[in-house]
């Protein structure tokens, strides 16, 4: 049984999704263990030992590519590290497989870390800052762009395919609300969004600790996510 | 011979190091085309063809996996290709491979942005922002710390081979200063900074353009990297 440490957010639910899109059912293959962010579960000792970076998502699978148990941190590695064990979702021949990874690489690098910073400064910063406002909802504005430019040739985010790089951005996206983002904007996108949406291993994946996650409302929370918690000395 | 397109920031270091780590060298077996990012030669069109996200660093290999050409973006995915092709810097085997991998996402997910973020506030953006230079002043030191705890024990950054995830780290911790941080802080980091720094072929790469990027002081510059022109529709 694969563990994963988790928790209802965009990197959480693209292992989720990945897990159930190859085929590995919550409860008979994989199970999941609640880190509640809100909560401090993060910065727990045992927690830290298998995610350095003190982040959800986490995966320890006992079953490690030599047969011992391997550890792993950071979504983009494990979605990576999911596909080569399931063989799918990364296509097999080198050219199709670098589209995938720079499209990955550009969910890694820009997608998530950028709408992000939006949710951050539009929804959750204590004080209200129109510069950095308008610096994320931008830059969100123009990622938008960019994919709706490329679903507009492609059915997928890399091609032809059906991708890591798709489960990457969808969960991404579900908080287009809280980015600052008109749909009718991005038509092509909104066609591929709600093709991966229509997936039932897509709603099995985002359905998981549904429940768990409450609106962030009460300011203990607030300070474990943004206040000094995070950033005592090691 | 290989075509890069890139600028002397971070991400373009990250492969101007890596083709030289590989054995290629500048002018006679890669050559570099100078996308001026001030200048706003990231929005041309021809660069546009090969960059979606308008960003450097590029790369077109005549000599692609199939033997046609391929043209790539993302530092973190020209990466893993030129690690394929060269079958260097990236373990042959899945445990250390997934190793090198999730700190390479690492490096791509948190440190990039994250000290590109600090960067931004501490620097360039046009309003001294307490609360945003605060936020990603913290997060450097973070990361420097989840760093610094790593290479404490072991001498490279995904454990005791050298590879994609310290080249791709290196470049930005170049800028240290600009972010906040006390080299005192990080002894451990400053050691392995200091191993990485003083590989010939790190020099040869970040020494790469070096004359060409003139200090961030004029208001067209400003405005072409953080104003309007890159949200423009497309």
């Amino acid at each position: 049984m694969i563990d994963v440490y988790s928790w209802p957010t965009p990197n959480g639910h693209k292992v989720h999704i990945m897990l159930e899109e190859c085929g590995w059912r919550l409860g008979r293959d994989w199970q999941v263990h609640a880190i509640n962010i809100g909560q401090g579960d993060q910065f727990q000792p045992d927690f830290l030992k298998i995610s350095q970076n003190n982040k959800i998502p986490a995966l320890v699978d006992p079953d490690g590519p030599d047969g011992k148990p391997i550890s792993l941190f950071e979504s983009g590695a494990i979605l990576l590290y999911l596909a080569a064990k399931a063989g799918k979702l990364l296509p097999k021949t080198d050219r199709q497989k670098f589209d995938v990874l720079q499209w990955l690489m550009f969910q890694m690098g820009g997608v998530g870390p950028m709408l992000g910073q939006a949710h951050h400064f539009r929804l959750y910063a204590p004080e209200k800052i129109e510069y950095a406002i308008n610096r994320y909802t931008n830059e969100a504005k123009r990622l938008y762009g960019v994919m709706n430019a490329q679903v507009a040739k492609h059915p997928f985010i890399a091609g032809k395919q059906y991708s890591v790089a798709d489960i990457a951005i969808f969960p991404w996206l579900r908080s287009w609300q809280n980015q600052g983002i008109d749909w009718a904007d991005y038509p092509h996108l909104k066609v591929w969004f709600d093709r991966i949406n229509a997936r039932p291993a897509v709603q099995r994946g985002v359905a998981v600790l549904a429940d768990a996650r409450k609106p962030l409302t009460d300011d203990k929370a607030r300070d474990v996510l943004f206040g000094q918690t995070q950033y005592k000395k090691r």
